[in-house]
């Protein structure tokens, strides 16, 4: 790992990274921020002491490894982006992320009551504030995309239609409706990736997709270059991710998962564990992680030699214990 | 009423209404135009047979009186404002307005299994399907907003921004959450009316300002002079129209409301009725259409000649039974 990091150190620094240290600096750096950003962004425009408020807050708050706003920055920086528009993409995905989990948790849905090692929204706040919580997230994701005058209206409305095309019917929604409807039914392999393709993957692809749209503004020629291997990258880490979550549910407890273990197993739902055994979807995971580097390797210059970043939380998604 | 509408004809036709009949015509016309568009828009992109594309569309087609999008043509056709912008923008006002009612309609919010006369929308498609079809609906508007290239993009990250604000945490969704903690609690007129002014009123006059940002990139001139006495317009009639929902409620039957009749004083909730009386509560909605109406009259020309349908919608909100 310590080579891709040095290997980065020699390239021209990304815009607002002039002080790049190493790779877990950088995620510790970019973390607090992205932990800033949501302070800032729920609860605004909210009476003190607004439940509703206060129920987005903690919701926001419960996230943990910030890995949609790290692709963000990491594919930005990467092709040269702009500060203030990667931080409202960076923000813009993880209230997303936010609003998915909380709906996810409800008792109408995976009914969890435990959220990285917390009780889950509804569990704390109730359902009905729960569910206008996550309704009230989402939106929030749009208004923080429209709402900042330093970014140009062209790249506020690609963004939105970015993420919008990325969370709605057509990906995560769409995707987390078919995975209602294959509770207790035989997926096969195809099926399943589809299934995550849309469920986690299009958030995770917006993400790198709205990252490289802010790289846009500023060279619009790097960015259309970088798109489809960006794109690939996004594609294998998004699946990749996926195939861990199952193996970690599979083969992890509840206190290292800070959620509920064993619970795919219990429900009946299809899993790549349950289609192709621990090991064989350990070995796929780790064929996705070296598709993904491979698909880093044919970004252009001077993108391939800042793309250290991105290399490495593909291997973090791959290695993580939760 | 027949006075506004010829007061109308004589005015200079509307962009994109060439053939403006009398105000029934054109309402029925919209209506349609806008079962047309949800159609297009509500399935669209998702796989033949999809529940949860069924479960958004039938969402979709439950809606009745179309007051939102009817209110952005009407504002922006009575600026001169151009065709395709306010169909997107008549859309996605009515997307969220959809999405808002699946999810007030969930048991742990309202518990309303009937709306206009017809099972809803988790009544028939099941919880889970619905509040994810609630959460892509509202996705749906943002894609709606983004997607048509016709589009110039500064307009779409305005209407954006415009419906992100009316519809989150600050808006729709605060007012709703103060409408949670309102229940059997005794609130104050005021409070009874910042409330409101949220849950519902904020939609309203993000209709109106979206149709006014449409015209503004035809005449931005018009657009701004106009802006502040149809914000007072829209105001007016967001709170009647809660007025004369609360009477309607308090004194129509289930079958002649299309949904259960008499809840709020069986949940104990905080109305204009239970505050005012039923007697005082609609002289208070006539009230507000004199308010309505004189804002319109204060629109500098031609716009003030042309806002006759603005002035008819007002009238049918207070007069309507249902």
């Amino acid at each position: 790992m310590s080579t891709s990091v040095s290997a980065n150190h020699e390239a021209p620094a990304a815009a607002g990274d002039a002080q790049a240290g190493d790779f877990e600096s950088w995620v510790a750096q970019r973390v607090a921020r992205a932990r800033e950003l949501l302070d800032r962004h729920c609860g605004a425009g909210l009476s003190a002491g607004s439940p509703l408020g206060e129920a987005m807050h903690y919701a926001a708050a419960l996230g943990g490894k910030r890995m949609r706003p790290l692709l963000v920055w990491a594919s930005g920086e990467c092709l040269g982006a702009d500060g203030a528009a990667l931080d409202a993409a960076a923000c813009a995905v993880e209230l997303v992320h936010a609003y998915s989990l909380v709906h996810d948790d409800l008792p109408c849905m995976d009914n969890d009551v435990l959220r990285r090692g917390m009780p889950t929204v509804h569990v704390r706040y109730g359902e009905a504030m729960a569910l206008l919580a996550g309704d009230a997230l989402q939106t929030r994701a749009f208004e923080v995309l429209t709402s900042d005058p330093a970014l140009p209206e062209r790249l506020q409305a690609r963004l939105c239609g970015l993420l919008a095309a990325a969370v709605g019917a057509g990906g995560m929604a769409g995707g987390q409706a078919l995975d209602l409807q294959a509770t207790g039914r035989r997926l096969d392999l195809q099926a399943l990736r589809d299934m995550h393709s849309r469920k986690t993957g299009a958030l995770l692809r917006a993400s790198v997709l709205m990252g490289v749209a802010c790289a846009g503004e500023i060279d619009p020629r790097l960015a259309q270059q970088c798109e489809a291997a960006l794109l690939d990258y996004a594609r294998d880490i998004g699946l990749a991710f996926q195939v861990v979550d199952d193996v970690l549910d599979a083969s992890a407890d509840s206190a290292t998962l800070g959620k509920t273990a064993g619970k795919d197993a219990e429900q009946g739902k299809a899993t790549f564990v349950a289609l192709l055994g621990v090991e064989a979807a350990r070995a796929q995971a780790r064929q996705l992680l070296e598709q993904a580097l491979q698909a880093l390797r044919r970004l252009p210059e001077p993108a391939r030699q800042r793309s250290a970043r991105l290399a490495e939380l593909a291997r973090r998604v791959v290695a993580r214990s939760h």
